[in-house]
């Protein structure tokens, strides 16, 4: 409770820059797993135990589609997911940008952090497999990663810009924070996205990130497989090292770590990273909060 | 029963052709109206009480639209219904014609009658009103057909193509029955399909016409509206005669009319069209076969 009650006191506004990589058309919906994953976890309505859609959620829908021989077994969208995506899906027909739905959706509900997609424009994300092009979600959610990944196409990132805001979120914020968030496919997607890079690198800000990995063990989904796909080892030590210092043309000033890799700081520090381990397993919201208060202490700490 | 038993004796094929103007797009998803009507209807699974849409249906989705202010509350789509909008519209984006998802969805019911949409081309009827232009299910289900109609258009009429098959059925059938429909805006936009009135006009087989006035009274829809604007009398005898008698360059051989209009009769007869007045209200299956019967037996008579 003291830390909830503690950040209460510093009035401070968040804003998350999101991974639009992963977006999707089904059956004509546009469908964007990160943006809502985000959405209903900050409004409270996310499934926790399932680890994605909403709670309390049926599938009639998703049921007529399968009794008519179709819909997408290894994608299955709830009833009430379904009503985000056909909010979203007809806003955008009428014309508006993603940002622009995504604030209408974000609207009825109270989350406390402002939700920006990395871009307007479209991006997806593809893994290149031996067996062809797969896009990232199928890879992910229908193959659960097992076919071999030999690299990863975001199609469209060339010509797309960030998206309203995002620069500016970046340009002018207190502090920059990289989620423990697939540094591949997520991450680094919106960092391909032209200037947000630079942005990151440019921010008077300091830029903290938090491992993915605790352990040698990813936090959630396949940034194992996707750090292997660009030769890079799924730990701790090695992702920080990947996004490299900022005083060296890299991205972060500092680098979170789990508990379990404590030994990995002395090395991050040699190589220009403020390093600390703490518990990173977010385990409940304390616990959360603790690694945030982490990460401002590191962003601190000269 | 005697009805059932009979039919059930001699085997028969029956084709719908139906009416494709009033589909619609909404948030992305094709709402094919009288399509999912007929199908629905034939399955047995419509909600006969409200009149359109599926028995047992809920509104989960709907209700998540509502809650994010947007949705078409004049149009309010159950989840059930969904179901069948969402797996058509994949259908078409994986490019298959309007006929070839019309199959497939109809494949899952027992119909025992083919549904062809009347075109596989976009044809949209529009209401023109004085205060601009509605699409017809706008017009119609949002302001109840109050606001005074000019006239209709159908866009996209002059480019349709008659679906596959729709000339075939009609050239090769043994008897043509013109529904209780709407005759400006659901048959008129049918036989507006290049092609269709000339396939009516030329086919072998008889032509009846059922009559959708009933004693002055539309058996349903906003029909009187419609012909008030086409500046045709709501009655059985003045439709039967807007058709008009194949013998005299229309498309009747007969036509049907409601006990409520017998006098209508030697009028329609005198104007060269078979004609007969027997009950036209569909109350049961047992007055609806009879009313087929009657149609039967006027296609037949000398």
């Amino acid at each position: 409770m003291r830390e909830w009650a503690r950040a209460a006191a510093a009035p401070t506004t968040v804003t998350a820059v999101v991974n639009v990589g992963d977006d999707l058309w089904l059956s004509g919906l546009r469908v964007c797993p990160d943006l809502d994953s985000v959405m209903y976890a900050l409004a409270g309505v996310n499934d926790a135990e399932r680890g994605w859609g909403r709670a309390g959620e049926r599938e009639r829908v998703a049921g007529e589609l399968a009794a008519y021989g179709t819909g997408w077994p290894w994608f299955t969208l709830g009833d009430l997911d379904l009503g985000t995506h056909i909010a979203r899906t007809g806003w955008l027909h009428e014309g508006l940008p993603l940002s622009e739905a995504t604030r209408r959706l974000a609207a009825r509900w109270d989350l406390g952090v402002e939700l920006l997609p990395a871009s307007d424009d479209p991006v997806e994300t593809h893994v290149v497999t031996d067996a062809g092009e797969l896009h990232f979600e199928e890879w992910w959610t229908r193959h659960r990663g097992t076919v071999p990944a030999r690299r990863f196409v975001q199609h469209g990132v060339e010509l797309a810009r960030p998206g309203p805001g995002v620069l500016a979120a970046i340009a002018e914020t207190d502090l920059v924070l990289l989620a423990p968030s697939n540094p591949v496919v997520s991450i680094g997607t919106i960092l391909g996205i032209d200037g947000i890079r630079e942005a990151v690198r440019a921010t008077a800000a300091p830029v903290v990130g938090v491992s993915p990995i605790i352990g040698g063990a990813v936090v959630r989904g396949m940034a194992d497989a996707c750090l292997e796909a660009i030769g890079v080892e799924t730990s701790a030590r090695a992702v920080g090292a990947w996004y490299g210092a900022r005083s060296s043309a890299g991205l972060l000033d500092g680098w979170l770590v789990g508990e379990e890799d404590a030994e990995a700081v002395p090395a991050l520090e040699a190589a220009g990273l403020r390093a600390a381990s703490v518990p990173l397993w977010m385990r409940d919201p304390s616990t959360t909060a603790r690694m945030v208060e982490a990460a401002v202490a590191l962003a601190r700490r000269d």
